[in-house]
Parts: C-alpha cells; sequence; structure tokens
C-alpha cells in the first residue's frame, strides 16, 4: 500500500507545486515591484532553478521527481517508465502546478492590482509564457523551434546527470545540478519563447490565471491562440534530446559500469533523479 | 555535562549570531550605499542564504541548528523534538539575533548617520520588516497570509530535506541545499512582508533597533502596531507546512529505508539538519 | 568496440555543443534584449560556467571531458594523454561548438535581425571574441597576454581540482567547481579580450558566424586579422599553467597518495574530470 | 623531502596568487569597464569567494591553503599550527599576492591607464583597501572595529567548517563553503573597509601598486596612513574568532567524535581545510 501510486502523485503533486510557488512567485515579486527594486531576470532564472532543485528534493524518493510531462514522456520512450503511469504523472504535475499559482495569485493579488488593475496581458506573463516575452519581433514559428531546442537540451542533460554509467554526481547532489541546468536555460534560452520547457509548468498558471481573471490567458500579444504551443513543442523537444543521449552517448557506455554502481551497496545512489524512477517502475 | 543544554543553546545563539551578523549587515550595507554601489535586493536574498548554511553549520552538531522557533516548533509537534526545550531554544536564538543586530547597528552608525540621521523608518528595514517593505498597498491580512505561505514553503521543504527516509542531500551538504531554500524564498516571497518567516530573526533586531534610537521599531509605515505578526504568522506557516510534509510525503514513505540509512556506517549520516535533534532527543 | 575512438569523439562533440548552446545562446540573448532587460554581463560569466560544467558531465565518462583543445595539449605535454588523438579531439570540439553556434544562430535569427540586420560586428561578439570586447583600447599585444594568462588560470586549476594526490572534490563534484572557474575568469578575466580560453569556443562559432552572413567574422573592430589569436594564445597558456601545475605543486606531492586513492574501491573516484581520460588512454 | 616546507610555502604562494589573480583581477575588471557593463560590486564578491575556493583547492593538500596571516596566526594560538612557521608562511602569502597584483597590474595597463593616466587614488581601489572604500563618512575608528569583526566572522566560520567533531561538509567539499563564506562577508561587511580581512592580500597588492607609479598607496582618500589598519585589526580579529569558537562550540564539542571520523578509512577526509595543516605539522 505504501509507496503505491497515490504516494507517487502525491509526491508529483507536491513536487511541481513547490517549483511553481518558487517560479510563478519569483516573477509576481519582480512584475510588481517598483522600479526593479525586488529582482531582476538573473532573480527569475535563479528561483525557477532553485525551486526545481527543491522540488525534486521533495518528491524524487516516491515518484522520481519528474515534474513534467516532457520528462515523463522521455522516460517513457527511453529509459522504460510505465506508460500506464503518463497520464495519472502529467496530471498530477498539472494540479500542482494549478494550485501553486493560484496561491501565488492570491498572496500578490494587492501588489498585481496595484501595476495591473485590469489583469492585462501587462502581467499575464507571471503565469505563462509568451512569443518573445511579449515583445514584437518573434514569430511563432521561431518560439516553436526555441521550445523544441530548449527542453531537447533540458532532457538530454537530465539524462547525462542521471544515468548511472555515464557517472552521475553522487551524494544525491544530482537535484542541484539540475537546478543549475535550468538557471543556465533561463539565462540562454529564454528570450524568445520564456522558456516553458514544460507542459505542466505553462498550462498549470494559465488556467490559473483565466480563472481569476484574465481573459488573455490563451492568447500571445496580437491574440493569436498560443496555449498549445508550450505543451506540444516540449514534448517534442523532450523526445529528440532523449534520443539523442540514447544512441550518441548511452550507446557507447559500457554496460557494466552500471552493473557495479547498482550492486554497491556502501555508497548510496544518487536519488532524487529521474530515472530512479524507472528502476522502481 | 559535555553537549548539555547548555551546549545547545551556545549553538542556537552563535548559529543564529551568524545568520543575523550576515542578514542584517547585508540590508545595512545595501541600504546606505550611494546609489545601490555595493549591492541589491540580490545581493540581500544571497547574503542571507548563505548566512543560514553558516550559521547550520555552526551549530548543527551540537544543537541541530534550528535557528528559528517557527522550526524548532514544528519540530516539537512532528518530529518528537522535547517541548520542554522548546522556549529555551527560542530565547537563546532571539538573543543571537539580538546581539548581531547590535554588532552591526554599532559598525555601521558611521554610515546609516549618514543617510537617516534621525533614525527613521527609512533605515527600520535593516532590522526588522515591514508590510510591502514598507511602500504603500499591501494590507495587513495580504502580509499575515504571506508569511503563512513562506514559513509553510520553508518548513515543508526543510522537512523534505532533513527526513533521512526522503534522501536528502548526503556528504553534509544539506545546509548548502537549505541555504539556496532562503535565497529563493527571498527571491520569490520577499515582496509582501520581507520574508521574516522566523520570529527570532525580526524580533531580535526590532528590540535592537528600539534601545539604539528608533521609535519606529513596534509599528509599520501607517503606526499600525506590526511587531507581533512576524511572530505569530510563521509560527502558523511552520505548522501548516510541516503537517503537509508529514501527512502528504511521509506518509508514504517506506519506514524501512530510515533503518537501512541509520545502520550503515561507513557513510556518515548528513548532519547539520534540524532532524538530528530529534535523533539527540 | 564500445567505448572507443568514435564514442570518446560523440562525447567531445557533444559535450562542446552543451558548453556552446549555453556560451554563445547566452550572449545572444543578453545583446538582442531591449534595455538589458534579458540578463547582463553577470548573466553571460554565469551560464558559461553552468555550461562548461553540464558539458563535462554529458562528456566525462566517455572522453573525460576536454571540450577545449588547449587543455587536450596541456594533457597531452603533461598527463600522458595520446598525442595521436590531439587532432581528433580537437576537431570534435571544434565541431561541436560549430553546430551550437549554428543552432543559436537560427533560433535568434528574428532577434538578431531586429537590433542588427546587417548582421555587423555589433554582433559579432555573440559567436567570437574581440580585443577589449569591442571597445577601443586595448591593444593586441595586451590581449594575446590576457589569453595567455587567462588560459594558464584555468589549466593550472584544472590540474590542482583533477589530480588524484592533490585531492580534488569527491563526489563527482568536480564539474562543478570547474564551471565555478570559468564564471570567476569571465568575471575578473573577461576585460581585455572576451575570455575565449578555448581555440574551439572561438573559432567554431567565428565559423558559424562567417558562412551566415557575419563579413566581420576573421577581424577585429579595427579590420585586423584577429581569429588566429584565440587559438595561439590559449595553446601557449594552457602548456605554461600545466607546467606550473606540473613543477610548483605536483612536485611536491607524495607518490604514494596517488595509489590509495586509486586502488580504494568503495569511494569510487572523482569522474568528469580530465586527467580521467589519461587513466584510460 | 618531499613535502617539506618548500612545498608548503610553493602552495601558499600559488594558492593566494590563484586568489589575488581573481580578486584584484575582478575589481581592475569592473572598475576600467565602461558604465558598469562588465560587472558591479557582485561580480566583485562572487569572483573573491571563488578565487578563494579555488586558491584552497590549490593549496590544501601541500600546506592546508591558509592564504592569509590572519588564518595561519589563529591556527597557531588555538589549532596546534607550529608558530615557527608563521612568518614564512605569513611572507609567502604576501609574496604570492604581490606577485598576482603585478600580473592584473600588467595585464590591465591599457584599460587602467584610459580610465585613470595619472595612477590616483580612483583606481587605488583595485589593488588595496579604504576606508568607506573611498567615499566620504566611515572613521578610521569604525573602519578598525569593521575589520576585527569581519576577520572574527571568517575564523570562526573556518573553524566551524573545518573542525571534524563539528560535522564538516564532507565530499573535499569544504572549500566551495568556505568560498560562500567570502562572497557573504563582501555583501554584508564590505562597505566599512573593504573587507580586507587578510594582511597578505592588502599589503602586497599595495605594495606592487606602489611601485608601479602609484603614489597614493600607503594613505587613505585623505592623506592619513592606512596601510598598517588591514594587517593589525584582522589579526586581532581571527584571534577573537577563533577564541570564541574554542570556548563557546569547542568546548562542548564531544571528544571521541573526532577520533572516530579520523579512524574512519573509507570515507577520505575533507581536504583542503585549515585544520589539515594542523594534523600534519
Amino acid at each position: 500500500m505504501k509507496n503505491s501510486l497515490v504516494g507517487e502523485l502525491s509526491a508529483e503533486f507536491l513536487g511541481t507545486m513547490i517549483l511553481i510557488l518558487f517560479g510563478v512567485g519569483v516573477v509576481a515579486q519582480v512584475v510588481t515591484a517598483p522600479d526593479g527594486s525586488l529582482g531582476d531576470h538573473d532573480s527569475i532564472t535563479w528561483a525557477w532553478g532553485i525551486g526545481v532543485t527543491l522540488g525534486v528534493y521533495v518528491a524524487a524518493r516516491l515518484s522520481g521527481a519528474h515534474l513534467n510531462p516532457a520528462v515523463t514522456i522521455a522516460l517513457a520512450a527511453f529509459k522504460g517508465f510505465s506508460w500506464r503511469k503518463v497520464l495519472p504523472y502529467s496530471l498530477a504535475q498539472t494540479a500542482g502546478a494549478f494550485v501553486a499559482a493560484l496561491i501565488v495569485r492570491f498572496v500578490y493579488s494587492d501588489l498585481i492590482a496595484k501595476v495591473d488593475p485590469g489583469h492585462t496581458i501587462a502581467t499575464q506573463g507571471i503565469y505563462s509564457t509568451l512569443p518573445g516575452n511579449g515583445v514584437e519581433g518573434v514569430s511563432i514559428g521561431t518560439a516553436f523551434f526555441d521550445q523544441i531546442v530548449g527542453t531537447a537540451i533540458l532532457v538530454f542533460v537530465i539524462f547525462a546527470l542521471t544515468t548511472a554509467a555515464n557517472n552521475p554526481p553522487m551524494a544525491n547532489l544530482g537535484p542541484v545540478v539540475v537546478g543549475l541546468l535550468v538557471v543556465a536555460i533561463g539565462m540562454a534560452w529564454g528570450a524568445n519563447a520564456g522558456y516553458a520547457i514544460n507542459p505542466a509548468r505553462d498550462f498549470g498558471p494559465r488556467l490559473a490565471s483565466f480563472i481569476t481573471g484574465y481573459e488573455t490567458a490563451w492568447v500571445d500579444q496580437n491574440g493569436t491562440p498560443y496555449w498549445w504551443l508550450p505543451i506540444v513543442a516540449p514534448i517534442i523537444g523532450g523526445l529528440i534530446g532523449g534520443a539523442l543521449f540514447k544512441f550518441a552517448i548511452e550507446g557507447f557506455l559500457p554496460a557494466e559500469a552500471e552493473e557495479i554502481t547498482v550492486s554497491e551497496p556502501t555508497v548510496p545512489e544518487p536519488r532524487g533523479t529521474t530515472t530512479d524512477t524507472t528502476q522502481n517502475a
């Protein structure tokens, strides 16, 4: 009964909730502060990254801490994670992101009302992503390709950091390095589409904004429907990144190295890593 | 006689003192510097977080390094920490924060006198928190709820990082991740009430400012009594965060995993974590 | 067949590709954003450094993760790495950097066209380095000497961090510290010549910019040929740094300490370090 | 013959040289860049802190990596380090800082000549510290007391992080946490006197600036002799910090815990920590 699917879904829900409490929270703080006095884009990248680290520590023991449907699908495609669990995991992740965004929406309601009383697209970016972060000049095609590249990088490096035969970080510090990965994606791949790289991260808060007064929730700054892009493109990108790792790195790794690490009892394996789940599954 | 309550209280006093020497110190440096030349809000979040990390390393072996009455109370409620020690621990933490704030007050007296010779609310924020960090627009109710949420996140994640069965960071690096947690709280949950999330952190320096010339110590920017809020709300929030971890994560963890880790002598358990204390208690 | 030279070159290609996806990507994001809204020079240093960390984790198991011809040559000169592999490694690194820069060039094409439609030297710095980062006042001689010093620091410290007898970081966390090394080089040694400190990092993206419309690719802001400098000077600097470590630190290290670590099976050696390769070779 | 005093002094020389190559280098980069385009005070704190981390990794195996006469003297007073070695260590540290500052002076000479052709006190701060960082309003007495407090914090926390019975960071990652300590000191204790907290760090570069054209090297912005303060006050502060740790923390630690850690062969002790030297001595 213990460690059952209910526990796994509880962990995915709460891990993603922690991630979004920091991620949507930091954007709310930066956007509503006068004259950049409480942070800037770098704060956003650091708090998102640390939020990932902490969300992974919360959930990893029970569920493997995917916290992202694009990661869950890539694990099912390449690492033996059960396809039957993909939908429940994805729903739990999206629900956790939704609840976290509601909490931010409520606690920051005074400050949001002060800078954007009409709840327009000016503060829509607190919750969900926009092409070019709301500035003109980035086409939908570019945003789509950007999300493929960003998520491919994410999943490729996560696989490199969590495949035992590839010698990942030890002492259960993999989650810290995964957090740094997300920090750097925010700094280098955040300009074209706001680095959603996670369907649950984008859709859950988007829905939360819609039911709390944001009519701009489903479209971009030009009124074009946009909500589907941060769902579809990250899934494609995650599959590409996973395939690249599988064939261009893992294909060359010695199979026996994995056994040695697994059978070694005195040094605990790094946990809090996504592939742990595949070993449990 | 060694490692007695005196040692525990000495550790809590000094660990919290280190935390506040950095935390109140960095705000003093940023607030008194001309044109933001010696740091900004991000510096504040990093120095507070690193201060937590270092304070925990100082105190963890002797006392478990709570450094925060809200953490101490949550540990008593959910992790078996002795209720009899809650008051002495809280007083030692508050005393450490008080002494550290006096040292900052003294060393920074030249610079404070330069920018705020009347010791008004303009520099009150060096020592203690204000709704909306002193800017208008955040209600007392919002500040109260913000402190509940911020401290619930703090205690929930600390429990996740220090419960052996949940696979915490190893190699005694938990304190570094706890520091990152506080950095990210400052970046994402610092706008509504200045992220006190710790009654000792707020009350000790508030008292130090009062006895050294700050008549605004006990009120907010509108003259409303405020000193009680960063005491009451964090205690409530800590209990909520602890309960959430207990029932939604720990309830699903396999009990036997904990034994295995505890009985394994060749890899030292992560120390410097709050639950260590419960094992000593 | 497994773990053959093909695998090593695949790892060097992909590891350097990850490094440049972050490194060139972050400069593209900062340079094309309106009014510094998506990062500044500090973001550049952090994303480059984290990119190094992640690239090393990707490649270290298969190839030792040199990711830099100046490092490969220094390892051949001082650590027994096979001279026959120097050229293939360097070509794989340069190819990985070239492909990564093409991806950035393509994904950021909308934003680059917006700020620099003529693809002039104004955005040349996204891909390759310039003396004084394009500002007047730094002579070619100074840039040359700067690159010698910067790369000497890089290789000297990498050797200190990866020589077993010198007690490197454990738990396979060396790559994180190597990343911090590159962050700090960017902060302290980035003013005179943009801290290429890596021939592949500079030449691959330079070539990618040339074939996609940048006529300024091969010269500096005064029209003087410059592409050769970030190739020649880092190689010289790497040899100086390696020699300094060899004679001034390693010469004093006890030889037996290395044996003990190597023969100890219960704690895995730090991987992801450049000298691992020499042990494989 | 190996690991003799010559090796120890070589390590102290090179470790301090690395520290100052980053520390003085980052200030040169920030001060000479147009409009803060290549970093700000936060960059200075990060590069100094990372410089400490890297300098410690360079030197720790051979010498224990003091890199600071105030640390060396405190170790002699409280941790059994040989008093006979205090002077040679201090001279090696100062010489390393001197040579590193000369290298920065030379490589940055173009950029320094551009912003301060007369080599006045405007760029003196690249090399050595000033009360209030050169701004008016901080008395000599305040600067003196500030340096006592800053160095007391430094040594107190270093002792906490390197005393085996106090459960320091493992996996040889202590140097990373010591670096974070220096980052935070720069953020919170850098306003009154520029956080020298190290006689070698201040005197070596001060001398290097004097012999290369800075007539302001020995005085503060008012012409008062100042060079002695960052030597005397840190030594006093280090002794106070060491004494505080000795009596208020170490006095309560169980003596047997230290034995257990020392006698355990399968997990290497954290190295790169200052007390290692006392065990070698």
